[in-house]
Formats: structure tokens, C-alpha cells, sequence
């Protein structure tokens, strides 16, 4: 098994009420939200927040998703997710996450999102230059 | 207490495992999803489906939203929903919903949806003639 | 009107993708989940974890629940949700919620939701006196 | 590609506002919540209600689950999604799911969800006589 990528980032999430279900555990799609939120917060601390990327005409829209689900969390659990890039390609890039308990001793979950680069109308685009350099020293950290 | 507005709309919905919590009812903030695909329901019904009004150019967000929750729905339950337009003011409209169970003898729950009539840019409108024509038939209803 | 019920809780929250809709805002439905977020850490700052409460045997459904919208929130920011409790009565109790912008300065949607005191079989109870204990300083502050 | 495994269950869903998000399409979270009610609809189909099953302390939770997102659905879409079951092994199964538009002759997207079987507890079981008894014409169905 390969090491997680660098630069990693870690997303702290509260288990709410809302987020469970009659099992009493964390409802397997509530997994992808907080995914959304963890990569939003790698995004944001190596390169700049997504909405930026936005404005600029840039899109990455899930093209691809998966999880495995190996212990439950439960309600008020403080999950901790780990957060990485482990492949930049011309024009997608791939997202993975641990999803850990408080004390990031035990694995809960693990997933990916692989995420295509589009314009406005949705056409696949090469990563711009202005994107490649805001991100380089996170990409160049991947092999760190 | 006044009747329930004519016309109505039922809307049947089937109480997913996702919906639930770990109290094992469905929680309390998906009503209001619920009450969302019912008003669609009443609005395609007696006039043409919300996506339409849109495309139009004049949005109905809502301004405020209420529900009293009697008793639980649990998962797998098949919950009834009545729905209907109790006030249709200069620049607003209000949406009433019951939530009943499986045979409608049992009242869950009941809430409003109070919405405003606005342009694309969030600018308060007076109800268009065409949205006017389009809706008389429920309008005249609510008398009757 | 009246003053915001001391102790006060201020609960961050920042608005997902997941969170948002078509027309670009957080969907309405959402507010009571972060509302629950809110409210839950009210109660553990002020006393003890509703997962707490639960296992002694008390249970807080929600009764009522209302919002009234005036601003949007859109993705990626940063709202700040005040807490408080402003009606202890024998056996229910009422959060309010006012949910602002990023520097606290715009209300963007203000609401409430008022709970039962029940046992694990939706019975009604009267606050038991290891609940009061626990909240009393809370209670008492409301006349602060 | 393998023939999608018989039978098979078509669920219909209406996606509503509030599964969508700021670039006015599903958010990819909600095919996880379509792939449940897909998955109730076959189970109910096919052998009887999953709550039934539960009640007999039987539970089937994920332990995987994965998506390929092909064409976005947007806000009104009336969706078509086709579930089979494509592996019965000795403690898990596995649910394939194809969501279409409207018409059925444009694939959206695909998806799989692998399920435990546990007892109460969460300790693996194999199949329980009476289950693989209900579920038998599906089952041999597979090969049909």
C-alpha cells in the first residue's frame, strides 16, 4: 500500500443528530459531504478557496466516486479526515480520504473523488497556467 | 380552525433509511424537503411545473418556513401530504401542508412556506399577468 | 422587542456545495440543520452533551420548529449562528437561533425550535432534578 | 460488459430542489440516497420489505459503495434508475445501479453498493435460511 499523499490536510467534522440514521450510525451518503468539506479545506490551504477557482471560469466536477465503510461513526462522534491529492492528470485530478476516529488511531472509512477540469459549459480543459502555478507547491510536495 | 384551502394536492412519499435519524424517526428538517416536492406537485398540478415559472424569469424563494411535528414517522413509512395556497398577497403567497400517514386518519405533522415573488436579481415583484392567468383557476378555487 | 436570551453560544458554519441549490444559496431546509449543530453545543457548553442526556434516558424531540429568511447565505461562507434558550416551561423548552454573516453585522434568517421533555418511550416528563442541576447556571443566567 | 443482472427494479425519481446545488445540478451525495430507495424497491419487489427484514435481526448495511458520474440531472428531472443484484457471496451482496433521464436512452450515471450481512450486533452472519428461501426466485433468476 502506497503512502498517503503530500500535502495532506485535515478536516475535523461533529457527527450531528441529522447526519445519522435508524442504525444510529452516520448514513453512508453523509460520507461524500464531508469529503466535499475536507478537499474544500485542502484546497483552500495550498492554493486558494474553490469559489476563487470558480470565478475564474474554472470547474471540477465529480466524475467519480467510492468509499469504503469499516467501523460506523455515531452521533456527537468527532471524526477526523485526511485529505490528498494522489493523481494530477491533463485533465482530471483524484481526491483521496481517511476517515479516522477522534484520536486518528482507528480507520473508519476510505474513499476517493476523481474530478474532471470543465469551463462554464461543462468542456473538458487542460489545467490552466494560472491554476498549475497556485497549486505547484502542492503538487511538486507530491513527491516529498 | 378554517378548513384546508382548495384545490389540494396529495403528494406520497416512502420515508427512506437516509432520512432517518438515530431517534429512528425521519428528522425533523426533511419535512421541509418534503413540503418542497409536495408545493412542486400542487404547483405542476394546478399550473405549470415550477422549473417553467423559473425560465420565465420569476423565482419564489421562501421567505419563511414553520412545522409542528405531532407524531413520528418511522422508516418505510408511507406519509401523505396534503397541500394547498392559503394566501396570495400582492407580492407573496403561502403554502399550507399535513402530513398524515398511511391511510390519512392520523395527522404527523402540519407547516407553512411563505414565499416571495422575485426577479433573478432578488428584486420584489408584483405577480406577472401571465403567472396571474396561468394560476386563476386555483386562485377562484380558494373560495369555493 | 425582546433581548437575545443569555448564556449565548455562537456556533461557525461554513456553507458547503452540498448545502446549496440551483439558485445558488443555502436551500432552506438546511438552516435546521445547523440549527441542531448550534444547539448542540449550547448544551455542551452549558452543561453536558445531549449524547449525555440520552443515556440517562432523556430525550429532547423537537416539537415546533420555524425560520424567517431575509438574507442569503451562498456557498463557501462563513455564517455565524447565535444560541440561546429563552423558555424553560415544565416540560419543554425553546432554542433561538439568529444566523448572521461572516462579521455578525447582517441577520441573515432567525429562528427556533421548541423541544419536549420525554423518556425513551415518547412519554412526557417533567425535568428530572439531575437536568436541572446540570443546567441551572444556564437557567439562572437568563435573568442576567 | 456483462448483461445487467435479472431481475431488475426500475425506481422513478423526481429530483427536487434541494438535491441540488449551485451549478444547478444533483449533488453527487443524493445518488447515494436514489440508490437506497432503488434498492428498497427491489428488495421489496423481489422478497419483502427490508424493515422486515431488520425485524427479524437481520441488517445489510454498506460496506462499500462507488459512482461514476456521466451526464448531470438537473432541478425537475424525472430520473430513471435500474437496480439488480450482480453478487450473492456467503456474507455480502452486491446492488448495481444505472440512473437514466426520463426517456431510459441516456445513462446519467452507474453505481454499485456492497452490503454486509449481520446480526444485531454487527457480527457477520451467512444468509439465514428463511432469507435465501424469500429471496430464491431472484437469486436463480440471476442466471436466467
Amino acid at each position: 500500500m502506497s503512502p498517503f499523499p503530500v500535502p495532506e490536510y485535515w478536516h475535523e467534522h461533529r457527527v450531528s443528530y441529522g447526519e445519522t440514521d435508524t442504525m444510529g450510525v452516520l448514513y453512508y451518503a453523509e460520507y461524500l459531504h464531508i469529503f466535499e468539506r475536507s478537499r474544500n479545506g485542502w484546497v483552500r490551504a495550498f492554493g486558494t478557496p474553490y469559489k476563487a477557482i470558480e470565478e475564474r471560469g474554472l470547474f471540477l466536477p465529480v466524475r467519480e466516486a467510492g468509499c469504503r465503510y469499516r467501523h460506523s461513526a455515531r452521533y456527537d462522534d468527532l471524526v477526523q479526515v485526511r485529505t490528498g491529492v494522489n493523481q494530477w492528470r491533463r485533465a482530471s485530478l483524484t481526491f483521496l480520504y481517511e476517515v479516522y476516529d477522534e484520536s486518528r488511531g482507528r480507520l473508519l472509512a476510505e474513499g476517493f473523488t476523481q474530478h474532471a477540469c470543465v469551463d462554464g459549459t461543462g468542456r473538458p480543459l487542460a489545467w490552466p497556467s494560472w491554476f498549475l502555478e497556485i497549486f505547484r507547491p502542492a503538487c511538486s510536495g507530491e513527491s516529498a
